[in-house]
């Protein structure tokens, strides 16, 4: 056991960065979290400062391997770090930031989107025009901030600019500099047509290599700050999104991973590059491979948003199980109640960012009960439909839902997805699936298990599988028909609401 | 002064019986109620009683007469009754109930309204196919009970009973009648073809007179029962609603009442038979004249409805002035946000009994003010819209609208409103305006002011002017072409979810 190799996996997220030092078995051994401070300029704009995601990665890291045993320090045989996607920044060769870095949330270049946005761009890039992939907010600043372009000896995202600082070299996995939206996706490579459409020069860009793959070794100084003795080498990683399957061993096109946290994210990976409605098309952690993304940027949000404002105010949005078992006692639908869950907009699977949520079919007999109910269903409902739409597209039917997040840890919200989905729900035993993903590319290049997909299936750790009940399910067939009919309805409603609040701001 | 005549006005409502006696200047000099017990034999069924109609006006004139001088129950000049309209019951010659009262609330006949609904029964009887009518629900008897109806000597409505009991004459009230929905408007007569659609006989029927004509005589023992000395004339009186357009002095087509009560009730008075989409049509307490009536059926329940059910529990739906405040901060519209504020169906303008209430735009920055005002604002803006539509169909325009009912004593809604609606609301300071139409009708009798029309602007008691401000309306008509779109664009949702809840009820 004592010779086991163990590796560094480190998910770089919004709000923090996290490390831990992982086995072969998928065990955690130490862990380290390191905050990251989030800077709201403006309305909309959403911004880190480059050198924070560097800083918290070397302190989380430096504090996970601080409390192993040298002996255990010897075993680190790689590191790899899995990103926030979509959020970049523009550097000097040297590292040094010419500006803050645009994080994936930030909603500025809605201009962008709609004078560059194109069905062309979503076949070549796999993403649907919208405001996150960094395409758009790139060519923000190519308007608003040439300056800043023309300063820019380098464009890089969260893993191109760490893998500088830990190595000294510009290089970027293809499975994340994918969410710059500047790949030709069926190549894997820059397209010259994107990043000439923004402006960009191609020596402003990162040499790109397949996940999984030798980056470089991490340069001495930072090894000898974190206690590493030998030279360690860093993995070439993948988005956090796409490393979520990975972490929870959904490696085919017939395992999905649904992740019911903040948004709710599912995905299967493709041997194929595929376009489709439903989903956005990333890079996969499996090298060569696609994951086919489901985004509903609404998840556990919503219930939280739910219980912020609308539940009782003495508990102040924490969880309120009497509201939990008041709905579990509601019949599924409400008799007819219906929620569009588009608070944030909708992504999967129309992609307007002009939705928005509504409740439908209110009646003196709903309260906060129902309304409950009704938004944990409709969360249900469309994942359940995009799921189907995906399974159509691929014409792989699903045989695993492999499942994560706050969201499943709600036994009323995991029994509606479950019922509306109509497949088992298997949920993952990991804390931290995102980087559980990034340690299987690290620990998968020890060769300890074989290749990625082999290290994957080793190292996830499942836990209880929850059942649908197929009556339940067919009422929620029934119920989705319904639901389904609100957003054609009320699209053109969405366009006036948008145009009287520009000029009416609330 | 102490030769002035007194007259008696009861007001017969869905929960109780309010008397009152009322000098020429509209003074009260006492008033008494009795509560009528509500009785609920099954889901969407509303019974009363018919024996508590009279023994709660028994009561409540009694115990009013009673807090009066010798001398003052000598200066009685006449009684009127106006009463909940549309409930009715069956009845053996002697005045004995065949079966419990079925209340205008009572929704049991939809199959009915199906069936023998139709614009031709909206032109002759001026009611859009709904339940509310009496027709619909004689026609549920007729197949359901048709035992009773054959048992039954009389047919008749709470007035024509009343009347009964008071008088031992089977004699209505046209302006009381008309709520059967089997009257010819524009002759104001019982219509051959609406009475024989639902299989009555015409000597079931009571002869009618015209409002504010003398009935009969009190029964001498009605009269000792109540103290009162010599004969007192009973006076056809009108319906609750077209009593509270005559309790505030609105009696021209240019002057509109506005009941902002459980339900939204507004109405012009109008010289001929008109009728129309927004509004059903009375027969008005002036004879020969007509009431054109909005109806929302959701008014401050709606906004009673949101404190109790998405409000502070600890408040238990009590008003919250807190809440009262954050919504009055809020801009019009909220950003956007609409509601669709048919929580109990919609009647005008669409008479459509499968319409639901919906709230539509709803994001993360919106919250329990945004919401409740957003109900607000719906309630104001279709009132606003059906105020427009009347005023096209009468080519009239409104010069004055005179405000009563609970919603006006909240002095946000009142602005909201005021300003939706873009025209002066002046206050009704009469507590009890329908009973004071009663007054008005009785009074006429007397003589002392004139006519029915001169006798109503000269005992409506009018309190203070809220102007519009004509900015906000501005901004409201650009939120109503927002909010107006939500009922077209989810008319088929609703066929679809009631179809759903019929067969998977709550």
């Amino acid at each position: 056991m004592a010779t086991e190799p163990l590796v560094i996996a480190v998910d770089s997220s919004t709000t923090s960065t996290k490390a831990i030092v992982v086995d072969p078995a998928g065990q955690v051994l130490a862990e380290a979290r390191a905050e990251i401070a989030l800077h709201t300029p403006g309305i909309d704009r959403y911004e880190h400062d480059p050198r924070d995601w560097w800083t918290s990665t070397r302190e989380a890291v430096g504090s996970a391997l601080a409390a192993l045993s040298t002996a255990d320090r010897e075993r680190i045989a790689a590191i790899s770090v899995t990103p926030q996607r979509q959020s970049f920044s523009l550097f000097r060769d040297d590292g040094t930031p010419v500006r803050p870095g645009i994080l994936w949330l930030d909603g500025r270049a809605a201009a962008q989107v709609a004078r560059i946005g194109s069905e062309q761009v979503h076949r070549l890039s796999g993403f649907q025009p919208d405001v996150t992939p960094s395409i758009y907010k790139i060519a923000w600043l190519a308007e608003h901030e040439p300056a800043s372009l023309e300063q820019a000896d380098r464009i890089a995202g969260v893993h191109g600019y760490l893998v500088h600082e830990m190595t000294g070299e510009w290089i970027d996995s293809a499975a994340t500099a994918d969410s710059l939206g500047l790949l030709d996706m069926a190549r894997l490579e820059f397209s010259e047509e994107l990043v000439s459409l923004v402006g960009l020069q191609p020596e402003q860009l990162p040499r790109l290599v397949p996940p999984g793959s030798v980056v470089a070794e991490l340069l001495p100084a930072v090894a000898s700050d974190w206690g590493l003795p030998g030279p360690i080498p860093v993995i070439a990683c993948c988005g956090d999104g796409q490393a979520a399957g990975l972490g929870c061993g959904a490696t085919g096109p017939d395992e999905a991973y649904l992740n019911m946290g903040t948004a709710l994210v599912a995905g299967v990976h493709s041997p194929g590059y595929e376009v489709g409605d439903v989903y956005r098309t990333d890079a996969a952690g499996l090298p060569g491979q696609y994951v086919l993304e489901i985004v509903q940027n609404s998840g556990s949000y919503l219930a939280g948003w739910f219980r912020s404002e609308l539940g009782d105010p003495a508990l102040a949005g924490r969880p309120d199980p009497a509201l939990d078992e008041a709905a579990a006692a509601v019949a599924i639908g409400c008799g007819g109640l219906v929620t569009l869950p588009y608070w944030n907009a909708v992504q999967s699977p129309y992609w307007d960012p002009l939705a928005k949520g509504a409740i439908v079919g209110l009646a003196g007999a709903h309260g906060r009960a129902q309304i409950y109910r009704s938004i944990l269903e409709a969360l249900s409902l469309e994942m359940a439909r995009n799921l189907a739409g995906l399974q159509r597209d691929t014409g792989t039917p699903l045989t695993s839902v492999r499942v994560m997040g706050g969201g499943q840890r709600s036994p009323l919200w995991r029994r509606i997805m479950t019922d509306a989905v109509g497949l088992p729900l298997t949920a993952c035993e990991a804390e931290e699936v995102s980087a559980m993903g990034a340690a299987v590319l690290a620990m998968a290049h020890t060769g300890v298990h074989g290749d990625i997909a082999a290290t994957s299936r080793a190292m996830a750790k499942l836990g209880d599988v929850t059942e649908p009940d197929m009556a339940a399910h067919a009422v929620y067939q029934e119920l989705s028909e319904v639901q389904a009919r609100l957003y054609p309805a009320l699209k053109e409603a969405f366009e006036a609401q948008a145009a009287f609040a520009e000029r009416h701001p609330a």
